[in-house]
Order: C-alpha cells, then sequence, then structure tokens
C-alpha cells in the first residue's frame, strides 16, 4: 500500500507548485481573499495539504507568490518607441491590478474598494517575512521597466539627467495611489494622461531648479 | 444620583471627541495597530464606552478620523513658489507616513514594512463604509495640493497644457508606491529627487506626442 503512496507524493515539485498556483489563482478569483481557503487549494491542486504548507505556511505566502506568477506574465516590450512601450506595460499593469480589484467587489460594480492588492499590503505589513517576499518580488520584476528607462535615455529619449527611479515612482505609483488611497479609476484613458504627464513634466523645463522656477 | 452623571454625560460633544482623538493618537503611537483597543481609548479619553462606540463603531473607523486629523495638521502653504511649496508639503507628508510607519515597526529600525498605513488600506478594502470614509477624506484633504498646482499653472510656473491631477498622482503616489509596496526610503532627498523629476519630465519635451518621441 505504501508505492502508490510514495509514487503519488513525490511529482516533480515544480508540478505541484504550478497545479497549486493555478488552483489558488482559480479559487481567488471565484471566493475573493476571505474565502481563499487553504485547504480548498490543495484538494484543487490535488496536493497534499502537507505538501501545501511546507511550501507556504499560510495564504499569505501563497497570494505572493500568485502575485509574482501573474506580474512575470505582464510583457514588458522595448520596441524602441518609448512612450508606446510605457502605455503598453502600464495598461497591462493596470489591467491585473483592475481584475484584482474587482475580486474583491462582491459583485457590487460600484464598490471602489481595492480588495486583495490592499489585502496583500496589510498582510506584508503585518507579516515581516510576507513584507520582505512582496518587496523582493518587485524589486526584481521592476528591472525590467527600469531597464526600459535606462535604455530610452540612452538613445536620446529620456533627457540625460532623468532619474529611472524617480520616473518609474511616479508611473507606478499614480496607478497603486489611486487603486489603494482615493479609489479613482485606472483605465486605459488615465494611463496615456500619466505616460504624457510624466513625459513632459509638469514645468516643461529640461533642467529643473528652484531658481529657474522663482524666475 | 442621577445630576452628576447627566452633567458629565452631556459634554459638548467636540470636546469628547477630541478627548477621544487625542487618546487614540496616544494609544495608536504607543501600541501599534494590533494593540490599539477601543476599551482603553474610552479609558483614556475619560468617555462612555457606549458615547465611543455610537461615534465611531470599530478602531478602523476611529483610525480614520485619526488620519483625518493628522492629515488637517499638514500645513499646505502656497509662497508663489511652487518648487519649495512642493517639497516643504510632501516633506511633511512623507514626515507623516514615516511616523505611522515607525509605529508598526515593533522597535526594529530595519523593518520597512508600512504598519498601520497598510492596515488601514486593508480596513478601508474590507468595510465599504470605512473606504468610502477613506475615499471622500482624501478627496476633501487633495483639494489643496490641486489647487496649488492649478494657481501655478496660472502664473505661468506651470505649462499650460499640465493636467493637475496626474501631476498630484505622481507626487503622492510616489511616496504611497514606495512606504506601502517597495518599501523604499521616503525621506526628505528623495522628495526633492521626486519633485524636480516631475517638474522637469522625462522627456524634457513640453508637447509630449508619440511622434515627438518617436523621432
Amino acid at each position: 500500500m505504501t508505492a502508490p503512496v510514495a509514487r503519488r507524493g513525490r511529482p516533480r515539485s515544480e508540478d505541484a507548485d504550478g497545479r497549486i498556483l493555478e488552483a489558488a489563482r482559480e479559487l481567488l478569483f471565484e471566493c475573493g481573499y476571505d474565502g481563499f481557503a487553504m485547504d480548498e487549494v490543495a484538494a484543487r491542486g490535488r496536493v497534499a495539504k502537507t505538501t501545501l504548507y511546507r511550501r507556504w505556511p499560510t495564504k499569505d505566502h501563497l497570494l505572493v507568490a500568485l502575485v509574482a506568477r501573474m506580474q512575470d506574465e505582464v510583457p514588458v516590450a522595448d520596441t524602441g518607441h518609448l512612450r508606446q512601450d510605457l502605455v503598453d506595460y502600464l495598461t497591462a499593469v493596470a489591467d491585473g491590478l483592475n481584475r484584482m480589484r474587482a475580486v474583491g467587489r462582491r459583485g457590487n460594480p460600484e464598490d471602489r474598494s481595492a480588495g486583495v492588492v490592499a489585502e496583500l499590503v496589510a498582510a506584508a505589513g503585518r507579516h515581516p517575512d510576507v513584507g520582505e517576499a512582496v518587496r523582493a518580488l518587485f524589486a526584481r520584476r521592476n528591472i525590467l521597466p527600469l531597464a526600459l528607462l535606462d535604455r530610452a535615455r540612452e538613445r536620446g529619449e529620456l533627457r540625460p539627467g532623468a532619474d529611472s527611479e524617480a520616473v518609474f515612482d511616479q508611473l507606478a505609483g499614480a496607478l497603486y495611489y489611486r487603486l489603494l488611497v482615493t479609489g479613482a479609476p485606472i483605465g486605459a484613458e488615465y494611463v496615456e494622461r500619466l505616460v504624457d504627464q510624466v513625459l513632459a513634466g509638469a514645468a516643461g523645463h529640461t533642467t529643473p531648479h528652484p531658481e529657474r522656477t522663482r524666475s
């Protein structure tokens, strides 16, 4: 009786991980954060609960891994035309955030709450290891758009002094701020407005300086 | 025996509110979000529990009111020099966020979690009325910096087409993004970098256009 169990208990771990993450994605979009139960993930993913909990000790740890996978699905293309590349990338980011936001709406389209994303932000604050995992995930993932900005500066699409990190914070930050704080919509129209505003600048000077804006 | 009780139970409500909010502030900075207990707020504020709960049914409702009060303490000066006004305003916002972040650190200065702010964001997602209160609070409060940007455009410090809302989202959004998502520091040095980058723009053009950035 032990052989089949041992065989079933020894799938290649990426297969088990993949099944768990797909089950987690399905369950999250079906039931939302509150209704997301680890035992149900194990059942749907056809893995032993011990396997699941050994890999991800809490639902927050598992959800961070799911968000990492979803982020890796967002393409970061570099076609050499920065404005369009930024619009495409940020539209995909906003789409993902809007899907996550809809999960929390519990069927009410007027609900402007941030849903799952807000719960994950709180989990990151509550559990130091979840927080470290979230920050590592964004540090790893944000390398791609930051490199996109660096290359655009090298080929002259950004001014020489443009600060890639601050530029990226402005773009991603505006989306998350609207999602998490003000509840304002982040649709395709807003993404274009945002990218144009970030590229053009508020003052329209190429070299900002206190004396300059005071003249 | 009823007269003194009736007298004690009939303070002007703003006095009771003020005592409650001061007690809440003190307790929050002492004990953090998890240790924040409504009964202790009532005791420290010298109000009946029924008074407290009638006014704010949960700790999240009370904390939103406290954040509103703390935001109202952040000055938004318009001296006619936009860069400095933005730096001063956003430095004060960042200081407030950093104090709130420190509350969640539980004595560990290396902890980069967002603490109380993250918990409030999650509460706003979890309870529709808390979410509405948070969004109303920011809508009301953000009128001031948005007007600051509008006036700067009128006197020519911002380019005519500058989009105040998108500009403000970039500034506030970058701070919240670093606080809540990437965990990066938001100190005085970063605020200056951010303001300069937002004013100057990434491309350094005054009229952003797809064909322009592709040339």
